[in-house]
């Protein structure tokens, strides 16, 4: 960590600083320019509250040079990390197709689209059983039932199931979920990722919706710190200003995470864009951009179908996604 | 609700459509216009996800008419709410100085700040307990130990104390705190506000970090949906690109919140600025916009003064504060 | 445009509301439902202020139905627009690889440049003269004698170029340049829009660093409204919370656009990412959305190369990305 | 400015980015640490691009110590600028209040207005008479015809004239006109702030929708480069997630920047909260936080106070805010 001090400042208080820094263990090493002194501080500085020496009246700007997370760092860990999560992996040669509908709403529902979306080549189910809404007043999901009948379309399919964990207390549920996924809401739920740190379970970890790549790479720390080193990465769009999409899906989020951190990322342009329509071009680009794979929502309901006509992400339509997919894959592998 | 269909939608789609609409228990008020077919939903729709309809090949924009906040809206609930914490009270005639340190450290250095912070003219003290840390290798707080130590500070002074919960699990903890804060990372954690909507504690809820208002109004309406309607909303500064301040305040939030909801609305200077030095104009500037109190960090630490000096918000500078606010508060008061 | 207006809007106030409505000039609908008013408005609503008329008392929510551009919109163009730059195009079926410096330096410079993005498949060469800076103290272009310079490159090699212009007084400068880019910074420089719209250059036009695409759209409509068609659309990144990239590259913008308008759209990778290293990458996701050409800046200054070392997109390194491009398209192709 | 250069950098890399660095005129000072080396220019650094070095492979962070502002920076200029505007002045002892409608419609609305805001208190009449508007289909202004409407009612009333400019070509009819409004797209309109700097007219300088306040003041300073010191900021509104406001006012601002800069700051609460309630305690607000002025939007359209109704800002309402804002003055003036 550096510190360059404000021109003027009186050598008392850089004594001061110095002494103070000393304190809490650290090494001091000062260097006096002809503009400004600089001090370099050597030692554990993740103790240290950079902005509170920022907010020092002599200190003109303080700057990390290590990077604050260490476990998801591809520094000291440079190879790829592959997890494998049931019959299948993800983060090396294997291009994961997580699909699912957004909600369990039956038996009967999950269990067509899991034969569905298995036939058109995803590699995962997903499917939300508990469901955080803006709204108290919004369907929660199904909750332990929902787990139920994912656990049911696992058995009859093989696919292994990810889905969604909103309270700790709730982790008895997933004894049998294969990636557990913490929503975009929960990123900084620091307590829940202290929990799931403590479980040998896979987690899929959504960056949140105003977040930066490092603030999730230290959620993904919290987890890690605990000793658990399956993470998912999952980019699915952040708060911009503009209006015709949902979210903005942040692509450059994959070869910058993956310069940064040697944990697998996964992409989910269907809550990225809010529309079914541009869930393929996205899912495409995704590919092209190195991502290790895709989440993808995929309905049948057959009364939303009838509204929706022609759009909706339907597993026929994901059959089509999963096949452009492949063929930019095999373009980029040649490469 | 209304749905404005696109032009060109056959009768059919509109039939199916309304269908499934009736079949969610709606009124369904057809209008078809010369450019154009708007359907107005009456009912319930607060089941309905404005979402998937506008997600609909067919329908061109979905508005809510009805806000979607029922216990928090000021239109069912005129009056000003009043919540008597203690010794005091928030939401009337009385202005509250939430003063205290950023994070409880020890005994000896809360009991100074709460006795000091007292005779400046705080009517609660505050002091973090648990710290939400973007790190986990950062410092915690003395959790258990720190709540005793500010109900120790409470004996001694009288002062109600605030502070942050993380974990519903800790609520036993809480049980002599008199404001249990949730803080900005956790305003849509919907498990913790939940459970505190099932206690009857007051609660100050913090906005996040880019969260809009009618987000924080339905985050007081999960904790009000469960029977707890002693809420305080907290403005604490909003992530923007500015880069001198840590965050941007938004002071409109005060006379748009006070329009929506009957809840008190404190202001968060310290947070919201990172800068000792923009407390006073800015507590000075939410007093005359209206707000119902201030949250501010005060703090004694000699290590820390000496290094900040004249810059840093001691109980001295505390005190000229309150000074300020209240000859601004005797301002607006006589209009 | 659809008016909704409160429930308790008396009679009276509609009278008002619709007589000043019918005094623009427009049809007006009413619709009484049981809970709200809605006013349909037919007519050339393009001169009704929607926010005027949503600031008004009685109104709950204002929304166009029609979109507020005419000329670039796909509904009264649903052909793509191709356009001819020299002996290339774009918008069809030719890819656009769009490369050079940022800023031209010397004719050696552009030269040696120009000859090796077109040996690596560039169809046109760009080059800044004049650079919009965010100092008055940085270097601000070579200006005319920087555009003479393109013009040699481009009798040299035949691309055509590309250069930004930031004063319409500037425009005979111009004569002789391809295609005239206006920056992101200048998008909504209404007066410079104007008059691009009065010649019949071709314009890329690069979206604001923190505007919509419904605003872009509306940038380009100023140009066409005064008869210039010749519009190519470029997304360049949008400002963010995230700070590992400058900005972050809005690829849903591809496929968003492409629904909603006729009108050619190019990336630049480049200054949306601010990495060298991450050009290749976003490229290929680029082509793989769908994106009509990339726009990439190629540096051979041996200064910076120096320095910059394996990491600098020279125009090896640029060679690579058209390869890697093209085999993306080829796959995308067969789809 | 300070770069710090990666752990592992060799000699011959530092050596051939010190030779460079000095190559531009730099003195450049070595400070090896055992963990990082950092480099430490000093010197005309306004010439180099902070961007390029951090872009270096070698290179972690950049950091400028001086502020890139120097005619606009408090440092070198430690007194208030007091500016004289007709028969007031602006930025010392004079709070300054600035009214009048949006957009110029006929001499009568104007000299209306302008006689009663002046009554009410306004100290200059501020009216549009060019018109940015997003669309090209919206009215555009009165232009010339709305200027000389203006000069008008600086006859008849002795009000000073505030009126925006869009085209530098425009000037000559500004000759009478005693503030030049730039609006917030043209904040960054380089080529339109070069030339108002070869003029000795005041400017009101109006901040950016996503601009930072570094970015607002290099615009002054392009301003003051050319030798116009007379400048006036204009807070008005920043882009944010937040929509029941318009945009999000950021008070802030004011301490932040009259410890930046000696220029006078002024606040515009009715373009920042898009609503006219809000503008009497955001106003307020504007004066507790030490603000030098308020630019306020006033009308009295017959035809829009009808359907308006008791939330225009008329004249009586805006003397309610001039008095409000008054006990503020007087409140903190004693401070």
């Amino acid at each position: 960590m550096i510190a360059v001090l404000k021109s003027g400042t009186s050598d008392k208080q850089i004594e001061n600083l110095t002494s103070w820094l000393k304190a809490q263990g650290l090494d001091v090493h000062i260097s006096k320019g002809s503009s400004h002194t600089v001090i370099g501080l050597v030692g554990d500085t993740s103790k240290i509250d950079a902005d509170l020496i920022e907010s020092l009246e002599m200190v003109d700007a303080v700057k990390r040079i290590s990077e604050p997370f260490k476990n998801a760092n591809r520094k000291f860990h440079p190879d790829d990390t592959v997890i494998n999560v049931g019959n299948t992996s993800i983060g090396g040669a294997q291009f994961a197709f997580i699909a699912g509908p957004c909600s369990v709403e039956s038996e009967e529902q999950v269990m067509e689209i899991a034969k569905a979306v298995k036939a058109a080549g995803a590699t995962m189910l997903r499917g939300g059983a508990f469901k955080p809404r803006t709204s108290p007043y919004d369907f929660q999901g199904l909750k332990a039932d929902g787990i139920e009948i994912l656990l049911k379309a696992k058995a009859a399919t093989g696919l292994p199931i990810v889905t969604e964990i909103m309270n700790a207390n709730h982790l008895p549920m997933f004894e049998d979920v294969d990636v557990i996924q913490v929503g975009a809401r929960n990123m900084q739920n620091f307590e829940l990722l202290k929990e799931l740190g403590r479980t040998n379970k896979t987690i899929l970890l959504k960056r949140g919706l105003a977040n930066t790549l490092k603030e999730l790479l230290m959620s993904a720390e919290y987890i890690m710190a605990g000793g658990n080193e399956n993470i998912i990465l999952c980019e699915r769009g952040i708060r911009t200003f503009e209006t015709y999409t949902r979210n903005t899906l942040d692509l450059s989020a994959v070869p910058m995470l993956q310069e940064l951190t040697h944990l697998p990322i996964v992409i989910d342009p269907s809550h990225a864009t809010g529309m079914a329509r541009l869930v393929k071009p996205m899912a495409m680009a995704a590919a092209a951009a190195g991502a290790d794979g895709l989440m993808i929502e995929v309905h049948n309901d057959p009364a939303h179908a009838l509204c929706d006509g022609p759009q909706s992400l339907t597993p026929d339509k994901f059959a089509e996604v999963t096949g452009a997919v492949n063929k930019v894959l095999a373009a980029i592998s040649e490469d």
